[in-house]
């Protein structure tokens, strides 16, 4: 803890040489790599254990990542059971699937039962029926009964993601006995920030947090120090929905509670952070027009889910092309138009995703509404005209130097006004309309956008251009 | 919390009807803008505290931000000693220097006492430095050196988002002597989860979770049960650096150091979760070509910060015109290769940003090193490959067929499988490039990937054409 630099106190284990597994720039370092791929090689049980037992989760998780598959199972295998499951939640599907299926479902229910609910579920939800129940059916009943719970709520849901170990006390016990309980119980999960309140049947009452038990004197009731759970999350609720409440109101953890308000488990932030990171990144890949791959992916399987996307652009590109096909004769005429019409198009483009972003970014975190939504209209119309404007006389005055006529400066400055207006309308409506039609806006919206700009650029330019020399 | 609807427990205050504060989207309902609007055009100031005061301060924010700006500036100042200062670190920047700036920097000096310090920072770092000093000057002691220490760290690092308000206990103290302390003082945090144990000259020794406290014996002494802080953050580190330790290694909180290891302040989730979410929107808005934008800024400053990326984009689409602009006399010659130029460029272009956005993605994760970006680079020609001989095939026989001409289906096809195997090398390795000279990938990659595509895919249709005629 002695070098003022910022790398000094980030990584723990990265600061003593001999187990830096980071480089610079924060991935695996070759180094480590090639060490625990020899200790791999050569069977060195007790140099895998040494090196790697130690790490964080989510440190073997990277390493995982890194290394071969082959090497990946011979390093579960060759660790036993030092090997930390709970890295398994920090690896791509694909990898936690090839690792999880190379191994005897005895091993899996031995591990899994030292797992916190969460972990255990996120690693087996994944897996095909009979090896779930198979694995399921050799844990011991409390286990297997939270577990076919949480298994039980749909895919991406609180009650999927929730703990099922939690701390909950009557409201009519004292601080003194709740701290005297929290002493002597062994049954206490990992770690906790709340403990909650509930009556006999279970019932959600109230919550209370440990720094207000750790502050008040050891006689007062529970019930006059708890707080009220607002913000209690019913086990079907999206995961998202449930992020966007932990972000909104700031909690640390929160009750989940079945249909008939009793508490079934606790959500809590670490695992929020990962949800909003893995809906971050899911939005940016859509939005690049990639499905849910990942980087283990393979050629075959990356290629074929690209497909979609780019069968959806060869539509779109041959809805344009058919409509410069209706001007051929004008283009034969006067190749400059040929020359000059992607930069009517592709401007269109470019100024309409840039408000497409701002109008999906703003419905994805809800500053978009009824009540603003004429305000935003009309501030993107105004925008795509001012720069409509600006850009068009630039681009109308470069390519009727460049081409020596007045004319084909005229025309296209003014396609490019229209196609900048008509691509801040679209760029705005198109996101609100599918929004509206319950249809994921980061998706969908490009295609159309693009379609259209497209259209409407060949179409303006080309369109002035015959009507202009059809008058000559 | 009777019904079992999703909606039913997500937002406590808006359960009750008369309450209701978002509609069923989640935006802020007209019903309730026009009540409050009513409040305060008739300066109403018992019904704006009985329907405002009690909200969550995210939830004035968002009201805050559905208002016109006089709106505002009346809520904050009817509302007196009641408004919720907080309430400002959940708007866009434009209107918290807004309404700040409408208030008597007394009243702003009042108020920032009663905020934790990192709600104060965020309030006062924006405000132009005679007011900052103003208000400071009218601070007590502590309060002053605290802020100040705070707000002499650089933008956007920990020392600006941390909160200076901290347990700390030394070593040799019992648990017992701890909760006696927390009892007592009366001048501890709002909220925590975490105590620090310290040295005398206040350097940081190790922390205990508050969970860990509580089910420990009176008798136990601090440094038996306290771990090590592996984690620990000094002020100087960059936020974004931060939240992905907090993200990795699933952190409550952690620990501020000073440049002498020294403890100054403490870390949150909830400002962590804050900063993941603003850094996935920057990455997002930057990757569509726009700016730090916000949504409240008018139409002359959303339009003037949209200029550079379309100025890029022209000087780019006028390269590719001029390359289009070599072939005139091909085109002349043969229309239909101005018809399905766009189908070449616009699908290399896809297909490049595919790759592209996974690149980005994966280099911001980490997921993407030396290690493996040979494989990513060979995975990615695969793909490009594979679906450009696919489209190619596709876009060859529709091409051939509408023109009716094998040549021109030959050549098209031909040109796309240079395209998009050019788009996919250039989506990889641009980011990569860009990421190794220092330079944000997100927001550089797609201007230099769509020149690229554009170029190739007009020059190889146009050349191999001309080339291929030139024969005949």
């Amino acid at each position: 803890m002695s070098e003022p630099e910022t790398e000094a106190h980030d990584s723990g284990p990265a600061e003593a040489p001999e187990r830096g597994i980071y480089d610079e720039d924060g991935v695996i370092s070759p180094d480590f790599l090639a060490r625990v791929g020899a200790a791999i090689a050569d069977g060195d049980t007790a140099a895998l254990k040494q090196g790697v037992a130690s790490l964080h989760q989510s440190e073997i998780g990277d390493l995982l990542e890194a290394l071969q598959p082959e090497q990946r199972r011979a390093l579960v295998r060759l660790m036993g059971a030092e090997f930390d499951f709970t890295a398994l939640t920090e690896v791509d599907e694909a990898i936690r699937l090839d690792i999880v299926e190379s191994l005897p479902n005895e091993q899996i229910a031995e591990a899994v039962q030292q797992l916190d609910s969460d972990d255990a579920v996120y690693i087996l939800e994944d897996l095909d029926p009979e090896d779930q129940e198979e694995i399921l059916a050799q844990l011991p009943f409390t286990e297997r009964v939270r577990l076919r719970r949480s298994l039980g709520y749909p895919e991406e849901t609180a009650g999927r993601r929730m703990q099922t170990e939690f701390v909950a006390v009557p409201p009519f016990w004292t601080v003194g006995q709740t701290i005297d309980y929290m002493r002597e119980d062994r049954n206490l999960p990992d770690s906790f920030s709340q403990i909650f309140v509930i009556d006999p049947t279970f019932r959600l009452v109230g919550a209370v947090d440990l720094d207000r038990i750790l502050r008040t004197q050891r006689s007062v009731k529970i019930e006059d120090i708890m707080h009220e759970t607002r913000h209690a999350i019913p086990a079907t609720m999206d995961q998202e929905e449930a992020a966007r409440i932990f972000e909104q109101y700031d909690l640390l953890s929160a009750a989940v509670v079945d249909e008939n308000d009793r508490l079934v488990g606790v959500l809590t932030i670490d695992d929020v952070v990962d949800v909003i990171t893995q809906e971050a990144e899911e939005d940016l890949l859509r939005m690049g027009g990639v499905g849910d791959e990942e980087l283990s992916d393979s050629v075959l399987a990356a290629g074929r889910s690209r497909v979609p996307w780019l069968m959806v652009n060869l539509i779109t590109a041959f809805l344009a092309a058919s409509v410069i096909s209706l001007f051929d004769a004008t283009i034969e005429q006067v190749v400059a138009l040929a020359v000059l019409m992607p930069i009517v198009a592709g401007m269109g483009g470019n100024a309409g995703s840039q408000t497409m972003t701002v109008t999906v970014r703003a419905l994805a975190t809800g500053d978009l509404g009824a009540h603003n939504a004429w305000r935003i209209i009309r501030r993107e119309i105004g925008v795509g005209l001012l720069n409509g404007v600006v850009f068009a006389t630039l681009i109308g005055l470069i390519a009727g130097t460049w081409f020596d006529s007045v004319t084909i400066g005229g025309i296209i400055a003014a396609a490019m006004i229209i196609n900048m207006f008509v691509a801040a309308l679209a760029g705005i409506l198109i996101p609100l309309l599918l929004n509206r039609l319950g249809i994921d806006p980061a998706v969908a919206s490009s295609v159309f956008l693009t379609t259209i700009t497209d259209v409407v650029g060949f179409f303006a330019f080309l369109g002035l251009a015959t009507w202009w020399f059809g008058l000559l």
